[in-house]
């Protein structure tokens, strides 16, 4: 199975380490030659986009959450740290516009350069408000 | 970019074109070397498949949703069908419980045999009640 790049993430973040990606805006340039691919996603308030982690430091069975001694070791799929088998990071964020093959982004925790995989409409299937965590949860920075 | 499977969805579905999902429950059957990456993922209610769709029939750059023609024609990346520049499938599910490498959750829109990519544990940052879409997603059948 391979992957192609559709397009890249552009932000002020140049390497990895940023803990607080709240207020980080993005822009998303997707590949001109597929504008129309992304055609009506100005509809939505929300997106969910996929992207490469392309400075993953590669993989780890188990961790600790955010590297804290404090937080259970816990196998790395029931984290959301980069150090997975397949280095694939997904966040839902809000869409502020669409400008043609451009789409901007506030809060979507990929470094500048990071190449896009896909972006999906958010949608009401998606939103679980009494979905039920572990307490560590609760510690981990944002 | 190159994928691994690390793991396979078994279920009673064999082919595409699936309508309701809802109630179909799958064995998300992990690489037994992995094991232990999913380690603590059953004290999540819900987690995040990713899955290639490996029965995807090629890619479109516009489509109408669920192939309805008294739905909008809008770019493939506004909605959630398989025809994909990379067909990753993506879906939040209830996680009824994990057996060692195996876990079995419910509606997860897969067919048997996807390869699974990754799995993500669902947390609060995830749910979004409050997203707007367009009212043509309010006629999808789910």
């Amino acid at each position: 199975m391979s992957l192609k790049s559709i397009g890249q993430v552009r932000n002020e973040v140049k390497e990895p380490g940023m803990r607080d990606w709240g207020r980080v805006a993005s822009s998303l340039v997707i590949d001109p030659n597929l504008t129309e691919c992304v055609e009506g996603l100005e509809e939505f308030s929300h997106i969910i986009v996929l992207f490469w982690i392309h400075k993953s430091r590669g993989f780890l069975l188990k961790l600790h959450p955010q590297g804290r001694a404090d937080l259970p070791l816990v196998g790395v799929l029931s984290t959301r740290a980069p150090h997975r088998p397949n280095p694939i990071g997904l966040k839902a964020v809000r869409l502020l516009e669409r400008n043609q093959n451009i789409l901007t982004v506030i809060g979507l925790d990929a470094i500048d350069g990071s190449p896009i995989l896909d972006i999906k409409p958010y949608m009401s299937m998606d939103s679980i408000p009494d979905a039920k965590h572990p307490d560590w949860v609760s510690k981990l920075s944002k």
